[in-house]
């Protein structure tokens, strides 16, 4: 049996070795033809979570995906390019501040996004909210609205990293999409074939996240660190806290509506800051050390740039939101400090409520989702508000706050709570 | 998310859990039936090799896939039954001296076998290279063979244990076949539908083995005797070695030809010793405990059944069996004692001389082997011939030599070289 069979590649990795080069080269090129079959793929997956696999071979992974299909090329832009890519969070709008911000700075910022599947919310869903708005766009599309407004968030074509399309609907039906390696080189592999100049990784951590602890954080952002610099991507990663949610929304129109409240100036401290630390990291890594965001944002210009981005897609920026058709409270359970409100839950409550899709057939609901109407940290009063559940579907709303029940903790009036910072840590 | 669905079954197994018994029955049933998918299985299949099953969970596992089946009955039969199974090995023909053999001391010996895959041969291919004969018998046929002549041996019917059918081909081709928990319930669920009473293991041990060490060996018979004990079949195991292959052929007609001779009353020593020490063992789990098989052999008692059993087939004891078209020797590099002739490298010679399938839908060749001229222990002489090489494709010669080129070894002229005995271990 030769070392160029799908057995013996399976047989290395589950017998703790190392795969070859032209082994990775091999297996991933012939499970995009075909000849190598699911069911195999799979077996090879289990055996990487289970076994993981070493730098060499997650660089050359990734060099196997993106080899398998198109690279765009952007190289013919008048500015420099810069993206953004988060690993997934609960309320985490931070792509519809940051790209009119970044872009009103003199940076390209092209953000080819995904939609939800869980509990994360993504991108496109909530652009889609805004009345006309396309995320499908052709590349020549793509590249006019990139170039004439400095922004564009539309969906990724299919030639990028294909083996990663199908790798990744793979691992989601197989238990196998929590292997840092393949999340890595997931994620790296699409961003580096859509050819950015620069990117900056905003890292999850937290219950709401996909990464639980700062140390699986750590190391999956090293990695793709590791793999963005080996490629000549000026990368760098921040670590950020997704134990409660961004902001005060979960939810697609609402989440629109509370990243416009920040472009106009306002909007919650946490969106806030984290919008401007990335930007920072953005700009630097385009070369644009001196831009100032803060004036940016202040200014207005990031909100002029967001007008025209939504009209070049179609989309009318001054059309109302949709709302969901029914609301329900829910209530502090005693008068004290609020000292927890869990990420996961709230995500989950908001999925159920319509926001986001368990089939990604699925359709998903504009104005469904979770608004906060305090953070841990606030005092709370028995009978006020906590949260309001929106959504179009109201036998929906018991499911919904059945995710909710273990979901915030209120303690004694008075007792002391420390905020932690947003941004945890910063690898480059 | 439900327990019961596929990627909680996964996970749980994935990250070291037990699996609950409602889990294994529903993922059994759900993958027989077709709602678990081939690349979702192939996945539980890698997370169960490399973090094991406990015994609870390897009995339930077992019992699901006897489920998924009818099951057999030969509580009408006159006589006690008794059954074997080996783990499959190279040259490994004794079945067939051994079927006829206890059934003459008074047993009903029901042995539903399968053909050859890999380097280790099939019994019911061995037994097709006898002219004439059928392996494959209705129920009614099987019973009346085995009520006639007390012994019969055929392919097991497709209603036995579906769910192991299916998971087998699986593993076949996801690198999953060498873990031991899915071994011993695929063995087991088999046997137990088959509704033997007792049940003799063979379990192989040595380069010729798919269990390479004795430990590996001692863990898949204690979990079989366990299993089989459990659901009420006498059952013992025997370590035996395969370091060398058994007796001094090779090959479909090449191993019916040696056993005829073990019938008759002569053949290789090991042969002998191996088919008496089974003999034993299941004329004692079948309650006879009393019988004389070494008298059964030498008196000729046992090669009547074996007529008896070849014609109820369809088979002529009588017909000269087939002999391939071509020889090929391979002699003695030296002088001295030859010290070692590798089971597996054998094994790999005669499946590439064409007595063996790489895949399940080829045919084999009736006469091609490998015929010894000389077991470890005995004196060569530089020149003489140690193998000869049979196959009806002579092209294949150079092919097999080479799988044969470190098989052996010869020492200096007078080397002590000590025997070891054929059964190592008898674990009850």
């Amino acid at each position: 049996m030769s070392d160029m069979d799908v057995i013996s590649v399976i047989r290395t990795k589950r017998d703790k070795g190392e795969l070859t080069p032209e082994q990775i080269d091999w297996v991933i090129d012939a499970y995009t033809r075909g000849a190598v079959a699911d069911e195999q793929m799979s077996a090879l997956a289990m055996a990487i979570l289970l076994n993981g696999m070493n730098r060499a071979e997650i660089a050359r992974w990734t060099a196997a995906m993106i080899a398998s299909g198109e690279r765009m090329d952007f190289s013919g832009l008048a500015r420099p390019t810069a993206d953004k890519h988060s690993t997934g969070g609960v309320g985490d709008k931070i792509t519809l501040p940051l790209a009119p911000l970044v872009a009103a700075c003199g940076a390209a910022v092209p953000q080819l996004s995904g939609r939800g599947l869980g509990h994360t919310g993504g991108t496109l869903d909530k652009l889609e909210s805004v009345p006309g708005w396309r995320a499908s766009l052709s590349t020549e599309e793509m590249l006019r609205v990139l170039d004439t407004t400095g922004a564009v968030v539309c969906a990724a074509g299919d030639g990028l990293a294909p083996a990663d399309k199908k790798l990744y609907a793979l691992r989601d039906v197989t238990g196998t999409v929590e292997a840092i390696p393949l999340i890595a080189s997931s994620i790296m592999s699409k961003k580096i074939a859509e050819g950015t100049g620069s990117l900056v990784l905003d890292v999850k951590v937290g219950s709401g996240a996909f990464m639980k602890t700062v140390q699986d954080a750590r190391e999956l952002a090293s990695t793709m660190v590791g793999l963005g610099t080996d490629h000549g991507v000026r990368t760098v990663a921040l670590l950020t806290d997704m134990a409660t949610p961004l902001g005060l929304t979960a939810g697609n129109a609402l989440e629109v509506r509370e990243s416009v409240e920040v472009l106009a100036g306002g909007g919650p401290a946490d969106v806030v800051e984290l919008t401007l630390a990335l930007a920072r990291e953005m700009l630097d890594a385009a070369g644009l050390p001196d831009a100032d965001p803060e004036k940016a944002l202040a200014g207005g210009a990031a909100m002029d740039v967001w007008r025209r981005m939504i009209a070049a897609q179609g989309g009318d920026p001054d059309a109302p939101l949709p709302a969901a058709r029914e609301q329900h409270v829910v209530t502090a359970p005693a008068t004290g400090v609020l000292t927890r409100l869990d990420a996961y839950d709230v995500g989950v409550a908001a999925w159920r409520l319509g926001a986001g899709r368990a089939r990604k057939e699925d359709p998903v609901q504009a104005g469904a989702g979770v608004e906060l109407h305090a953070k841990p940290g606030d005092p709370v009063t028995e009978g006020q508000p906590l949260l309001t559940l929106h959504t179009d579907t109201p036998d929906r709303f018991a499911y919904a706050a059945q995710a909710l029940a273990t979901a915030y903790d209120v303690a004694a009036p008075g007792t002391p709570y420390e905020r932690g910072p947003v941004v945890l840590e910063r690898i480059a």
